[in-house]
């Protein structure tokens, strides 16, 4: 069966080449980088090597790179060990309506706690309202979160505007980019962040292996305790063979976006115009040029995602109806209700997203596929008018 | 050269048949399992198989088990997600005397969250003292962790009793069992568990994946919050590649467990055997009999476990000195102090530990090359009276 993965938000395949850069460090290097003997020196240059290949796709320093477990881990760290790290200006914090639920839902715990949250709406192309923003921000903010790109609608939020107004306050930025990092350029030092998040699997290495970008000398409480792993600030054995397939993935990523880039651009486009010439119903949600290069998300009139999606996979074509995180809790997205879409629409969301080895054919056997599909569930609906 | 690998409490090689297993979650089965269609559907039987392989190594039910990303995050989890869920009755945790740093450190910040602590001393031989935990149990008592098997000393503590008196006074009870499961027979209902960490590198799978095994019913705070995978309880997407491996070497050590800790204990004792004859001022510390038959642990007079573990390492000997995790702090050993070494002699640890795969010949190895550098070292040692 032809079968064309379209769900690159979810998670990528990995890489042969960053296949072949694990497997020495699941056999010969099976090293402790906490042991003092040769095979401890031998994971600890392997440590080194993969620190820097992802500093170098950020622009960050090695020393800034903390590696945790997933996006979901360096997310609720960043939330965590900032906002307790900084208790003495105060106890508030402020994020965005968008947010993943990697960091919505350490917020909520964090405001059972005691700390401050307010969520800053955002216009219909899901782009943070700046007005409101600057007028959240009190003495007592310390912290903003904010994505650099929404799973479920692709839009690029302004982060260079929103850290300059963060700076100008005394504000830290942390900022959500497990989206983002390794599929657009991202430089730490010229966006001025404090801490970022990223997650090897959006750029083809291996799920199980994340990391936490903090910018030198800011302050933060671990989240695992126990070692002097990661400075102290992630204790845990490292899991090495991931750490040196995530810097074999960044090296990747940092030397092919541009060509990747050009590629999925091309593709989105296509699929786009496609969409607009044989899916009438199909609306566009995200900002239109503003997104992702991989990603395109909309919403069909009188019928659901999950009906979509499951007649789409018997075809072969796998996609998402948002995030694959909550995929299966079947809630209407607060992502897409904050953009405006209206409730009746929500359930009808589907987000096509696509990688470096996406062809225009895969696209074309969607376009194929996907109108009749549309077209048999609208006749079906109970919701569409005659 | 030769290399004689002799530090399998810091972390183990991957089994080659683990690895095998693992290949194609790395390759064509990529899917995320928090997606609906045929690759998260492949995803999901994956983890399904892999939680009933380690539920079936420790005699649990498979949604009993939460994968995680390391010991320490087990451990960390369960301290601070027990504790957390059960304020209503107290806030009081006993601990032993010789746990892991990964038990320790996060017990210390609950202590700065206004939880109060009790550590149990051990014996000579580091074994938690009865008398001592019974009279520390208070009504306001919620957990007891208890470790297993120190990973320095080798010494299993007599985990039944410890549960049986916890149960009669109704106290929830954690083993860190991350140096015992996949090592000797751990039976969690046997036991009456309500909680135990485990690691796949501590029985030949790949490092960043561990797990929690929970009682079903037990109430713990999620430790990573923002999706619905295992339970709600351990948000982030799952490293399949990473369970996989771990189910793998689950279901090898439960097959392979009798002829392993046969082959194990004749190594054990030739060790503790030739170094008797051979090293006259070597002290074993921990349990002589009741203890993991893969660890052997000492004392060496006069001398420092570093310069030992250095010259060892040229001869292509790989060894430890104590705790992997904290082996750069070169701090004297809790553990060691605890159980009665005297401070002089505690930097002079070493710990010998060996595994499926090591030889009688590779214990002669060791039995060569090691009298010489001791008598060497101690030659040339300011502390060595004449």
């Amino acid at each position: 069966m032809t079968t064309v993965y379209l769900d690159h938000v979810a998670t990528n395949p990995v890489d042969k080449r960053v296949v072949e850069a694990m497997l020495p460090y699941l056999s010969e290097n099976f090293g402790n980088p906490s042991a003092l003997y040769e095979q401890g020196r031998i994971a600890v240059q392997a440590l080194d090597k993969a620190r820097k290949q992802i500093a170098d796709l950020i622009n960050a320093k090695p020393e800034e790179i903390i590696f945790t477990s997933c996006g979901t881990e360096s997310n609720n760290f960043a939330l965590r060990g900032l906002a307790n790290a900084n208790l003495k200006k105060g106890k508030h914090i402020i994020t965005s309506a968008i947010e993943h639920f990697s960091i919505l839902h350490p917020l909520k715990t964090l405001e059972k706690e005691g700390f401050k949250v307010t969520q800053i709406p955002v216009d219909n192309n899901g782009i943070v309202k700046f007005d409101e923003l600057k007028k959240a921000i009190t003495p007592e903010t310390t912290l903003i979160s904010i994505t650099h790109a929404s799973n479920e609608i692709g839009t690029l939020e302004p982060i260079a505007e929103l850290v300059k107004l963060a700076k100008e306050k005394g504000v830290l930025v942390h900022v959500d980019a497990v989206q983002a990092a390794g599929v657009i350029p991202v430089d730490v030092q010229a966006l001025g962040l404090d801490a970022l998040s990223l997650a090897a699997n959006q750029f083809y290495g291996p799920k199980g292996i994340a990391a936490l970008y903090l910018k030198k000398g800011t302050r933060i409480l671990p989240y695992l305790e126990g070692g002097i792993q990661e400075g102290g600030k992630r204790s845990g054995t490292e899991n090495v063979a991931g750490i040196v397939g995530m810097g074999k993935a960044a090296e990747l990523a940092k030397s092919e976006m541009s060509e990747r880039t050009a590629h999925l651009k091309k593709l989105q486009k296509k699929l786009i115009d496609g969409l607009k010439a044989k899916v009438p119903t199909f609306h566009l949600t995200g900002q239109p040029e503003q997104r992702l290069p991989n990603h395109v998300s909309g919403c069909v009139e009188f019928i659901e995602g999950e009906s979509m999606s499951m007649f789409l996979d018997m075809e072969g074509i796998s996609v998402s109806t948002g995030s694959a995180c909550v995929s299966k809790a079947l809630k209407a997205s607060h992502v897409l209700l904050a953009v405006g879409v209206a409730r009746e629409m929500v359930n009808g969301s589907i987000v096509f997203s696509f990688g470096k080895d996406t062809s225009e054919a895969d696209i074309d056997y969607l376009l194929e596929k996907f109108p009749p599909i549309v077209e048999r569930l609208q006749a079906m609906s109970p919701l569409k008018k005659g």
